[in-house]
């Protein structure tokens, strides 16, 4: 790595692309070839969150990548909000015909999968009605994109839930806070659950929560969001059940996206340091890299050492390798792998051979271990274990430090240019005033009043200085 | 189920409804709403394919879904081979304006793959470079489309890999059928691996080899196929590495695809019967449903039982459910989940209790087998490794009785006409013949020669009747 990760943009930029998550060559703006090492990753975080999705009661489904026009205009709101960001399929076949309806490429599911629930969804007996889907959406961002922070393709998962009563749904966006919760803990990734104001509301949506994260350089990044629908779109899509009474209702929806890669984004950003990639043991496509160190004549020995080792770890479930290339030196060889992050290095040396021992090396504080062999696997564990709850710690402690109060626009200005985050301050509320903040200190914007931890505005608007209706949340976001 | 499977075009779609695996009422030709049950099914067939691909050292990678015109066109044949499947995305953007490049939306990820490979492979040292994608993919059929068979969106899995020498990659299409028979095995489905005939390749091959199964009304369903791309590609996509002797080369390629979605179709087709879908327990949901059966005051005790029964085998590694459902009675519960195809369903009523004893019921044979409480993991694993073998025996079975010899026309298409299946005959190897047959026979295409299992051509083709070079098998096909 050449640049230090106090150069936050840079050292991103880099580390994508020595470690080898992604090729950024590709030739459409906003689109990614991934890279082994990164799907691997992705795939196991992608494990985490369904099993915790399915231990929910949701069920797997797959919808189609296109939505028809007519579909996809139903719900007028969520229509116009997201019509900025389609892809339009207009043609296709051996004359390249023009198609008789324009097809989307989906930037988000609700209209292609309500568009069916009306058909799967008749009575009571039919609720709840809990289903996911892991797929890729498009959108035509015309921000600039970023690899696994904003892209015009990107890897998610969207969970769409059907209800008989408003407080089921409503209980629903408090489960979906616990799943965020289970889940982002496995990445060891802090963040405050947030409910958006108003005018920040995901298109066709009563309400709006949001995890919000913050990065390196005290931007915040949203992670999964979710939203309480109310019967806008059962209306809209006409899903309609009968009660226990014998009564036709539209029933009461939610809706919830979780970015895998987006979260993997914060993931590489957040625990990552000068030397590169740090990866949670939880999700680490390789737990330990073994690296031979032959000295003349010792080579056959190391090297089935290592071997057995790596078969010995392997035996009880842990991912291990032996890097055993010839052309590149042990010190090569280290810096290649902790600049994928991989959270153990063993060292096999004759020495240590001789002397029944090992060496061990944590990424995440580089300290080395010598331990007896006959203690590895207890000890990779314990270390495993403490690796992922250091990272949890470290990364929680920057997230504390990064949450400061204002009560003046002096102060909130200061704050979000010098060091970012998310700041408290008092608002009236008003878009007008949000408008104003957002303009004095260039982009900061209200995330809103964090869920469960409402607190009472007891002074004035840090705008208007009229009087406070609510204590919310300003930061920068990417 | 209303149609019995010797109607078999009706029963299939039927049982596609009733076992609640697609919805077909998607409001664009050829696309599926997916639904619970086969997504769970297709999820456990996948982890088998990219478990087989990644022993045989594929890594995953995720490339782009769109592909811009330029690179889709690098390659002369494959783009005129393709050209007619292409859905075109053209517009984006709040004002839907003009894309200044069409984007294809993949209906193979070669070209996507390709562009890039070329940035990637540098040297020797990054041969033999192996890679596999899991995605969706998009065609334009003309023909009509089917749920599972063919659609213009299905789910399949892509390898791609690039060697030094033709002879590496030459070995890769045995790897593949190596793969294939790997993976089919456990999905219970037999199969002839072919090379096609010149005509039938790839576009952009120089050959290809696919995998043939047989549907119950006889014609022949493609399954996975592999292709040796020789340089084609490389040279079109400016593939090349420099060798041990400082020698730049260009590579050689070839490209694996596996339809999990098709294959899936093939299981539904090939296993069921008259109650609906049988799955093979390698890849149900659900190994074991329990079904209580309650007579008067019996209900808690039936039920609690149900429910120890389930968590024994749950802690044991089987998938179990206890449909407990109040409304349903125990005979449309049996229905039910033989229409599900779950390999073994236990009954458990106040007499078994007493007893302590369990009632299984075989979902491919239906029969009833009484056993001791105390035996039942034993009983349920044995049972599970029976069901397995005997649906794999069943297969192969129908699947030779579905393999002729024809050395006249006459009785070829009678044969095609009246059975369908594989028929052996020798041919000359002209296209006109080829086409002369298909004509004949109204669709008889020749699907190739049996990959290791070539014969020598003794007499004249069963056309033009001039010497014949080739034993190759004919049959109509999806």
């Amino acid at each position: 790595m050449k640049n230090p990760k106090s150069n936050f943009s840079e050292w991103y930029t880099e580390v994508i692309q020595e470690a080898g998550l992604a090729d950024i060559r590709y030739n459409v703006k906003g689109f990614l070839a991934h890279m082994p090492w990164s799907v691997r990753t992705m795939k196991n975080m992608y494990c985490i969150l369904e099993d915790e999705l399915e231990r929910k009661g949701h069920e797997p489904v797959w919808f189609p990548a296109l939505v028809p026009e007519s579909y996809f205009k139903k719900e007028a709101e969520h229509a116009e909000g997201f019509s900025a960001d389609v892809f339009w399929v207009t043609e296709g076949g051996r004359e390249s015909s023009k198609l008789s309806e324009r097809l989307a490429l989906r930037p988000t599911s609700e209209t292609a999968m309500y568009s069916i629930f009306s058909l799967w969804i008749r009575t009571w007996r039919d609720l709840p009605f809990k289903t996911y889907q892991s797929c890729q959406v498009w959108r035509f961002e015309g921000k600039s994109t970023r690899p696994f922070i904003r892209g015009r393709e990107f890897y998610w998962t969207e969970a769409h839930d059907v209800f008989a009563t408003q407080k089921e749904a409503e209980k629903q966006v408090e489960e979906d806070m616990e799943i965020t919760g289970n889940v982002l803990k496995q990445f060891a990734i802090p963040f405050i659950f947030f409910k958006r104001p108003e005018h920040d509301k995901f298109k066709g949506a009563v309400s709006t929560y949001a995890a919000d994260s913050i990065m390196p350089d005290g931007k915040i990044i949203q992670l999964p969001s979710t939203h309480f629908l109310g019967q806008n779109f059962s209306k809209a899509f006409n899903i309609k059940f009968v009660d226990k009474e014998g009564k036709e209702q539209y029933a009461w929806q939610t809706c919830y996206g979780s970015a895998v890669w987006r979260i993997f984004g914060a993931l590489v950003a957040i625990h990552g340091d000068d030397n590169g990639l740090i990866l949670p043991p939880s999700i680490a496509p390789l737990l330990v890299i073994i690296i031979p160190i032959y000295f003349k004549g010792s080579d056959e020995k190391v090297l089935e050492k290592s071997n057995s080792i790596k078969k010995l770890l392997e035996s009880t479930g842990i991912h291990a390798k032996v890097d055993d290339r010839a052309e590149h030196t042990p010190g090569w060889k280290y810096n290649y792998w902790e600049l994928k992050g991989v959270p153990i290095r063993i060292e096999i040396g004759p020495m240590d051979i001789e002397k029944k021992q090992l060496v061990l090396v944590r990424r995440d504080t580089r300290e080395k271990i010598t331990i007896k062999e006959s203690e590895l696997v207890d000890k990779v564990c314990k270390l495993s274990e403490e690796i992922q709850n250091n990272l949890s710690r470290r990364a929680e402690k920057s997230f504390r430090e990064h949450i400061s109060e204002a009560d003046d626009m002096t102060k909130l200005t200061r704050i979000l240019k010098e060091k970012g985050g998310l700041v408290k301050v008092e608002w009236c509320g008003s878009v007008e005033c949000a408008d104003y903040i957002k303009a004095e200190t260039i982009g900061g914007d209200i995330r809103g009043v964090p869920l469960g931890k409402e607190e009472k505005a007891k002074g004035n608007c840090i705008w208007c200085g009229k009087k406070a209706s609510q204590v919310v949340y300003v930061s920068k976001a990417y």
